[in-house]
């Protein structure tokens, strides 16, 4: 058995080193691990490298560097000081000087890059097919293509030889490979993550991805590179809360395409039965608006932004790019600027149009790809086997969406099925919470594995350490008609608040009814040092900072909004009253709180 | 004497309506005065049209329409329902069958369209000159410019034909021409206001604008045309709270631009020393980056934009087109789809590298224009002596900012000079805020005049009625620490809070001291019905409703934020207190406030 097999997850290598082993041990055996006839790779760690690497480790302190000593891989299409980036270009390599914003991140938290990965060259493509190091097979039947363009990457994950790596995705090239090869890909809303030191493709479009084999490698991954960086030409899109709703509604395709050879739908009914099982509900909805706006990526004036990454090499030296590549790229000499124009306000006007759709579903739920082509329909066909590829995942980057790639099983001949959650740009968060519930049932269902069938999933892989940010939110306190199923509850529920704990105050507290409220109020009120207390029953619910003002003015006198401690002794915010009306408002506290003194009035009412 | 010479604002109007005057009379006999040979009408009301306007004005209701029967103006390139549009080129002209979104909410107001305007062809232009339907010459002194693109529309406000005009704004179209004129230009936030039935000029970049005599009347209808239309293609931009700072930060051009040979130093100087009166602070700025904005308009990309919006006419019928503009507009054909794109990203890049202007100032300061020809000198320079007037006007909407032009003043020849702020997005209402102040002060110094000389103003003119929307806020009443001058006033000042009155509560309050608080803290406690109570002095402040939540968060117990009485009988949201810690918390009420408590006891200090 390889003495280093069983290092798949950040939490397996970072207990490796917890339990004494060394870097020098552990990297210089992988380093041996990396073959310099595997197509995944166009550049690998040598030892001098190592050496260099395991200096600067020595410099870093592990308590602080949470990724200490962690291999990564980066697809070549991201800088990294030192090593060249080809893009899967040759003629174009160049060396520079400093590390791409993510990767510094990383690098600065420990982690040790250890190659640099294929791809569809100039990120063109969603195969892996197109680059002049060779196809990368995909890593469960090497008859079929692993995905594209972040080829690589995938590749070196699915099969455990590092825990995570870096891809790029402007029309899938994040999410494809990871459905065709059992991995997680986060695919984050563009314009989230400093794109400074990455090769663009499609610069309005393109984002850094992650896979990884566990979401909570990804979150905590993502996490650590989140942010734009201080150069960013765009301001970072606002930050959407961190959850779903407890049932959320996801938009699923009328009519799914689902290659039925493959057996594809099979999965697919299986995952729609899944997230009901979860609590979802499925609403089938017409993608039409959504395909219109993917047309505008290869068969509109978008593909100029490829030919304007390109522009000189490909005026200068047409001939040294992949064939495939250079014939959709050249495409771009149709369009004038004028055109370009015209193309942006058709993807306005359909974004518009595209808008309200977030009224009626919390989510998009899609297979992340229709179906799974071999290497040789590819060689065949090399456009159009392409293009079918990205059906789902073409769309989200012009609309600003962020979306998560996620394991959905297998096809009866054993091929990874991916399912894809989209949700609207800044809502990261929000799908890895998502994904977490997903995970959890696919763990309970007890065939889960991680990658190319490395091992079964255990119960930590799918725990989220770490999130991507989120927008800022208060925990609150509401013990009255803000309860659920009471009539101020639907404020809450309009703030898009979620239930953190139904749990009771410390037990310093009265509760009193307030005489002529309408809706009934009563109102929370701690006692002084000494005296007698009862622990009343409250909620605590999550609600985004921005949504407080708004809430606060609802509240009528003598109410209000201070702090209020929970049983376990930690204060949040909470409803509070001013002493004055408390002299007339009988007090209620032996109820233990406002729903069994309802309960209790109403008992007395049908007495009556 | 014209019997209607006075009526000139839109309380002119109202009130002559109020005094029984029919619109059958006031607006026949202003349909009299619209002059065929007036180079300022492309269009103008018919009898017939009259008869058609006063049925439908006779199903209105005056006092639900605020416009009701008050003549207005727009510019060629806006739609009106049985009007052709031209945009001052004929062989281009169509018959909307629906008012443009703008004229529609006018009309519904009961405002009544008595003309379409002249302006500089597909509003490709700055002077007023480029248009087949003639020059349009300056109210003040014929042989100069009026401006443009939006000439004419200037020119029947200024001469008090109509009390205000639409225009439209791309690069300077809604502001020059206001400054030539002595009028107030509002240039609202691009994609603030619906522009359905607006002909493209550079789509991405155009606004409707408002010309008006005073910034009142200009506020009253920017107002009503607020908000974007059903099937705008892009969200509107966030709001901003409708003030700017008591004492302002506004930059000024480090070395501004100034034709001294018309004189422009002296009113700019003259405004320089205003507004310093006023109480900003002006900061001298590098105008260069904003320059570097303004070059992508016509010597990048953009003007391929103007391309996109004629495509059809300049490649079937060129010759039809102003031989100027379509010089300017054939630069097009120079530009891919792949400079667009790298336009859009030099865009990008100096639009994040400008940001961070704003942690330094609250709002630009310009002349509108550098600069004022004569007709003569730019039918020898139609291109050049064009280009010069945009200098202050041109990066405006590239950046997303809003504007406002308002009358400065006059050169010694007797030539109006203007003066325009800038401010980020969304800030439309706090320029206008701003604004009163700087009318208000120009109304105290006795010489100003409204239009092309029509009246000196009166107090009434420097009313500002009505606002377009600001971010939503909450008053807040304060009553310690949060006191102007006191430890935790920053917390407010952090927020962008603005102090709205300084007043007491209702007298039925008493205030104590909270023992042990850091910093020293208050609280205010409303007495039971019958007790007696105190007026306590507080500060309301007004303070945007997203911001209350972060504010929260930083109260301690036993303080919360709940309601206050105020002396006046008014209630605003307010710092409140638990009951039990006022117990032990000494009553200072007699004191009358926090402020006179604490000075009480520095004096005691003082005598230990």
């Amino acid at each position: 058995m390889n003495p280093r097999q069983n290092l798949l997850t950040l939490e397996d290598w970072r207990s490796a080193y917890a339990a004494g082993a060394q870097p020098q041990a552990l990297l210089g055996e992988l380093l041996g691990r990396l073959s310099p006839t595997d197509p995944a790779w166009i550049a690998r760690l040598d030892q001098a490298g190592l050496q260099t690497e395991l200096a600067r480790l020595a410099t870093l302190d592990p308590a602080k560097a949470p990724l200490w000593g962690v291999p990564f891989a980066a697809k070549d299409n991201i800088d990294a000081a030192g090593w060249p980036t080809t893009a899967a270009c040759p003629a174009a390599a160049y060396q520079p000087t400093a590390d791409a914003s993510v990767v510094a991140r990383l690098r600065a938290a420990g982690a040790v890059l250890v190659g640099k990965t294929n791809l569809d060259q100039f990120a063109t493509g969603l195969v892996g097919t197109r680059s002049p190091f060779g196809e990368v097979p995909n890593t469960f039947d090497a008859d079929y293509v692993s995905g594209g363009s972040s080829s690589g990457s995938a590749s070196v994950v699915a099969r455990g030889i590092v825990p995570f790596a870096l891809g790029t995705d402007t029309a899938g090239s994040g999410r494809v490979p990871a459905g065709f090869n059992n991995l997680v890909g986060w695919k984050p809303t563009p314009h989230r993550l400093g794109m400074q030191g990455v090769l663009p493709a499609c610069k309005s479009l393109d984002v850094v991805s992650v896979f990884a084999l566990t979401l909570g490698d990804a979150g905590e991954v993502a996490a650590l590179i989140d942010g734009p960086d201080e150069g960013s030409p765009l301001p970072a899109p606002p930050l959407r809360p961190a959850w779903l709703p407890e049932k959320p509604r996801m938009g699923v395709p009328m009519l799914p395409e689902l290659d039925t050879v493959l057996g594809y739908d099979a999965p697919w009914r299986q995952a729609e039965g899944r997230a009901r099982a979860l609590g979802a509900e499925l609403v089938p909805l017409d993608f039409t608006p959504l395909f219109e706006v993917a047309a505008l990526l290869y068969q509109g004036p978008w593909v100029a932004e490829r030919y304007a990454a390109v522009r000189e090499l490909i005026e200068r030296s047409p001939e040294v790019m992949d064939p495939t590549v250079l014939e959709v790229i050249s495409q771009a000499r149709r369009f004038s600027a004028a055109d370009a124009f015209d193309g942006r306000y058709k993807l306005e006007a359909l974004a518009r149009a595209i808008a309200p759709m977030w009224q009626k579903v919390d989510a998009l739920m899609v297979p992340t790809a229709p179906t799974h082509p071999t290497l040789a329909e590819v060689a065949e066909q090399p456009v159009a086997r392409n293009s079918a590829l990205g059906r789902y995942t073409n769309f989200v980057n012009l609309l600003g969406m962020a979306a998560l790639a996620l394991p959905g099983g297998f096809t009866a001949a054993g091929l990874p099925f991916g399912v894809t959650w989209i949700a609207p740009g800044g809502a990261d968060a929000a799908l890895a919470d998502w994904g977490r519930r997903w995970e959890q049932a696919r763990l309970a269902e007890g065939d889960m594995v991680l990658g190319a069938r490395l091992r079964l999933a255990s119960p930590s892989d799918t725990m989220l350490r770490q999130l991507p940010a989120s927008t800022p939110t208060l925990a609150l306190a509401v013990v009255g008609a803000h309860l659920q199923g009471l009539p101020l509850h639907y404020q809450l529920r309009e703030r898009g608040c979620r239930l953190l704990a139904r749990t009771r105050s410390s037990p310093h507290y009265r509760l009193h009814a307030l005489p002529g409220t309408v809706p009934p109020k009563p109102a929370l009120a701690r006692v002084g040092a000494g005296e007698a207390g009862h622990a009343i029953e409250l909620e605590v619910y999550e609600m985004p900072l921005e949504q407080v003002g708004s809430l606060l003015a609802l509240i009528p006198p003598p109410l209000g909004l201070g702090s209020v401690e929970l049983e376990d002794g930690r204060w949040v915010k909470g409803f509070i009253c001013e002493p004055a009306p408390l002299a007339d408002a009988p007090d209620i506290s032996e109820h233990g709180g406002w729903r069994a003194y309802l309960a209790s009035r109403a008992l007395a009412g049908t007495n009556t």
